[in-house]
């Protein structure tokens, strides 16, 4: 893949800050029973839900997952977490897919990337 | 490992909100280049950081990397990014390990896991 194709499949493309975060950590529990196709609609559901920015998605081959989803306001977040079928899907994972989890909403208040930090570093300024 | 383990490896013993996170997702040059022993290195002084709460990290085997670490304060987040030794090592990250990168620095308003969501859905209280 080209630069770009890398970046534009994996990263948000998110706005200008303010805009929050829900970063969701978690450990898989070891067989699949749904998960993959679950999540994967899960991704096609919250990406059509008013408010959605983005989302960024890793799990290492033991089974931890960070996910980060994007969304323009608290209650965007509330309304995906209220949602009909995420709630069932939450309670699945709660059953059967995951062993533990932590669910985190942060406002983010600054972003910067790669191009930005090494424009700033050739002008010596490091915040 | 017992559940407790798993949990206790992987995920970042927060406090009570407020606090700070920096999310880090990144798409990883090919090539190791040192890089192995400079992410271990980095953690270890990060952990020794004034501020600093904890640190989640998966990298899958794509090479695309999210690191979250959680931090008290902004001036804390400032420190850390400011560190003469992370500074290096930052500039061998844009030079040789990353194709790109994105940083956001969020207020941590609210967080919850599994054993909280259970309760309340037990309750059925959903927010």
């Amino acid at each position: 893949m080209k630069s770009e194709e890398i970046i534009s499949s994996n990263f948000a493309k998110t706005p200008a800050p303010p805009y929050y975060a829900v970063i969701f950590t978690a450990n898989r529990t070891a067989e699949d029973k749904g998960y993959s196709k679950m999540a994967e609609h899960m991704e096609e559901l919250a990406k059509q839900q008013p408010g959605f920015l983005g989302i960024e998605s890793v799990e290492n081959n033991d089974g931890f997952e960070i996910t980060v989803s994007y969304w323009d306001s608290e209650e965007s977040i509330r309304a995906w977490k209220a949602h009909m079928e995420h709630q069932v899907a939450q309670k699945q994972g709660r059953k059967l897919w995951y062993e533990h989890y932590e669910i985190r909403i942060a406002k983010v208040e600054r972003a910067y990337n790669m191009q930005t930090s090494t424009l700033q570093f050739a002008k010596s300024r490091y915040i």
